[in-house]
């Protein structure tokens, strides 16, 4: 039986890059993820997947073209496929990604930012 | 934009049934469901599918045939498709589960714990 629990600040505590998502699970063709996240991010879209953000520490904003959304810890958001978003927080917060495994970070937008989506912990 | 921010502790606050998943998000086909547990639940497993449990409040223990995996606040377990286990918890926790649309609670059981599964709040 490997099953054992993953605890969330054990797992922080192994990395401080941000924006730089680690895999601690995943379940069928789902993976979990952390990731630290301050500044702005790219615009970018996923046009496969829609994704989750459940925030854990701090204040998380998702911006949309049109709208914004605060995120506070213990608030979840799902961002459609396909639609153009861009996250952005003004001091570090932790949070929660959930989305298929193999989802690129910066989605169809590339750049200096995209992450290796492989990265487990 | 009918995206919005959801509220963990809101929606705790709109049911106070146990074992009767409430779903609050949808992923393509999986869905994050909140519960209340507290007692033993069945054993049962899922032949199909993973499940993932995040406790978000309390205590909660995994039981399967050969171990017991205990969770606090901050922690995640996947139990794997087809393993045997029983949720249990001697106070009530609150649970975040990420589990495919459709998955029943009781999986191969059956029984009067067997709740509705789509139940959306």
């Amino acid at each position: 039986m490997s099953t054992s629990a993953i605890n969330f600040e054990q797992k922080f505590a192994q990395f401080s890059e941000q924006w730089s998502p680690k895999i601690i699970a995943q379940m069928n063709d789902v993976a979990f993820k952390l990731v630290r996240i301050q500044g702005e991010f790219v615009w970018h879209n996923h046009a496969e997947t829609d994704e989750v953000f459940i925030v854990l520490e701090g204040t998380l904003s998702i911006e949309f073209r049109d709208a914004k959304v605060d995120l506070h810890a213990g608030e979840l958001l799902v961002v459609p496929r396909g639609i153009e978003h861009r996250p952005v927080a003004e001091q570090e917060c932790k949070v929660l990604l959930v989305e298929p495994a193999g989802t690129i970070n910066t989605g169809d937008a590339g750049g200096a930012l995209t992450a290796a989506n492989d990265m487990w912990i």
